[in-house]
């Protein structure tokens, strides 16, 4: 015998036009909706047989307070202030956190999600490994109806919710700074472009080339692809043996930026005085080596306390796995010596 | 009805003298057990009742291939190095790995102990919170046959597995190339002393000074409680006010080690003539700081590995819950510019 299909809250939302969130919230009576709004969606409601809180409540009360994060590498301190904050919110909420590392391998990935599945989290959140092209693995949350949060690293057409930073404003103003400083010919040490972070730090990074008057030259863009140290290095000395080297380097990260700092000082160059760098993330090495490293910092634990904030909501109202949302944030400036060449 | 006690391979151990590891090897004929010894073993096993792979197997066939790590925090190069290890073998075994962290906390360790058990994990590999003085939230993996290796950070009294290093032989050689260095007020930041590595560094500190006829000064004797970056500097600003400052510090951590040589520099004190120092971990930032601290290397990876390996082993050989056996692994003095100031 076929059951009568349940009218949803999705069904709702397309009826009256307004967000499945809102629906939700209007139906659990909650005051960030207005009362006229609130009447008018229960009236639809009730009027189309929608039940509040039935399997759905019964389907809350069996979640499991457990929240998976999958991240490219622990050891990047971006990414552990990330976990701080999702454990922070988390435990707050009396729930835990299971860790799952992909060392920026695809395959790692697919397989860390099965066992994420498998462990019954509750909510998954998700920062993609460097390979990651395809996002099929992270369907089966979906069709599950786990929120899934993605965060820093994310993929372009999951529907999903997105925490991220204004990449593309940082590239700019990293870019900005050192034009600032008097530097003429910036090179960039560019991640994988396919990864959304990397990408729109470089298109930051041209634009504020272009609309300052410097071209650019593709001697100086140089594609790294997992921006570590050994890459920094080499990269530095391919820059330093062009016949017209760089005067200011933006590298994407401060891994790479800081074994420039150490092997452009091996050459006996001048910093800041003849090449200006500016990192990004604010690791701790960044204030350590000499010169300490200008970078960009990265609001990393605000973001993971937004992203176990996301997951909390999504079943505390009964929202369908479907919700798109992004959360953008703002990064900052830090200016230190490996680039201050004049007072600002 | 109550069933006839099945015959383990434990009641074979105690009847034969041999190791439980040793009866089960003999019984799968295991490759690394001699033709006789598997010949007397099975011979005993047969007279006894034993039923081999029965239960047992059935079980194992079902066991979860995901391996469940408990660590403090993840921001230590310490412990991603040995999470990395511990990922490797359990991927070259097509196993999985899920991480939780303390953050030093054992209110965090028990529910992280407690979400883990509901994760359905095949074996667990803990290395233990700074705060952590009672392991009874483990008991529920012994009781339940799921193989526990406690790794560094250790408790006393668990019948377990154990991977450790030389934590006391460090402490002593450390202390050791000081004083070879020429040092003769040597001071010591110990870490929390009822947790086995700090406690075991700080007794091979006292023994390398005692044996070498110098005089245990107890205002040298810096005890913190989390090895932090801030304790660091405070324990050498302290240092420093006394009226017979050190002329060495061997510190348990790199961290507390680096923010001592920053905070040193900072008032003038010229490293290594003035002051010597050693840290402990060979933490990335070990090389960068200025001078190069001198440190202590330990196998993480190593220990990462041989952890899963033991939780392999054991389900392979399907062995009960209580074998307690310790792994115990070398360390080496790394010679850095904070403390040469002698040619080695």
């Amino acid at each position: 015998m076929k059951k009568k299909k349940e009218v949803t809250i999705y069904d709702l939302a397309k009826e009256l036009n307004f967000s499945p969130s809102t629906i939700s919230r209007a139906l659990n009576n909650h005051k960030s909706i207005g009362k006229k709004t609130t009447k008018e969606i229960q009236k639809v409601a009730a009027k189309m047989g929608y039940r509040p809180n039935s399997i759905a409540a019964s389907l809350r009360s069996n979640k499991s307070k457990t929240i998976g994060i999958m991240i490219s590498r622990i050891n990047r301190p971006f990414v552990s202030s990330l976990i701080s904050g999702v454990e922070d919110a988390a435990r707050k909420a009396d729930h835990n956190v299971i860790i799952s590392q992909s060392n920026d391998k695809y395959e790692n990935e697919v397989k860390n999600a099965k066992a994420m599945y498998d462990s019954r989290i509750g909510g998954l959140i998700v920062s993609l490994a460097m390979e990651t092209n395809n996002t099929d693995h992270f369907q089966q949350f979906a069709d599950n109806n786990i929120p899934i949060v993605f965060v820093d690293r994310v993929p372009r057409d999951f529907n999903s919710y997105r925490v991220i930073i204004d990449n593309y404003a940082a590239g700019y103003r990293a870019t900005k700074h050192l034009i600032d400083q008097g530097c003429k010919r910036i090179a960039h040490f560019a991640g994988a472009q396919h990864v959304n972070v990397y990408n729109l730090r470089k298109k930051g990074y041209l634009d504020a080339l272009l609309e300052n008057g410097i071209e650019v030259d593709e001697n100086l863009l140089v594609d790294l692809e997992t921006m570590s140290f050994e890459e920094g290095r080499e990269a530095m000395k391919m820059l330093l043996e062009l016949d017209f080297p760089p005067d200011g380097i933006f590298s994407s990260n401060d891994t790479a930026a800081v074994s420039a700092i150490l092997c452009a000082k091996e050459r006996g160059v001048r910093i800041p005085e003849e090449l200006a760098i500016i990192g990004f993330n604010d690791d701790p090495i960044s204030s350590i080596v000499e010169p300490s490293l200008s970078t960009v910092s990265h609001p990393a634990m605000k973001m993971g306390e937004i992203s176990t904030q996301r997951i909390l909501e999504h079943s505390e109202d009964n929202l369908g796995s479907s919700i798109s949302e992004i959360t953008m944030l703002d990064t900052e400036i830090i200016v230190r010596n490996s680039s201050r060449r004049r007072k600002i």
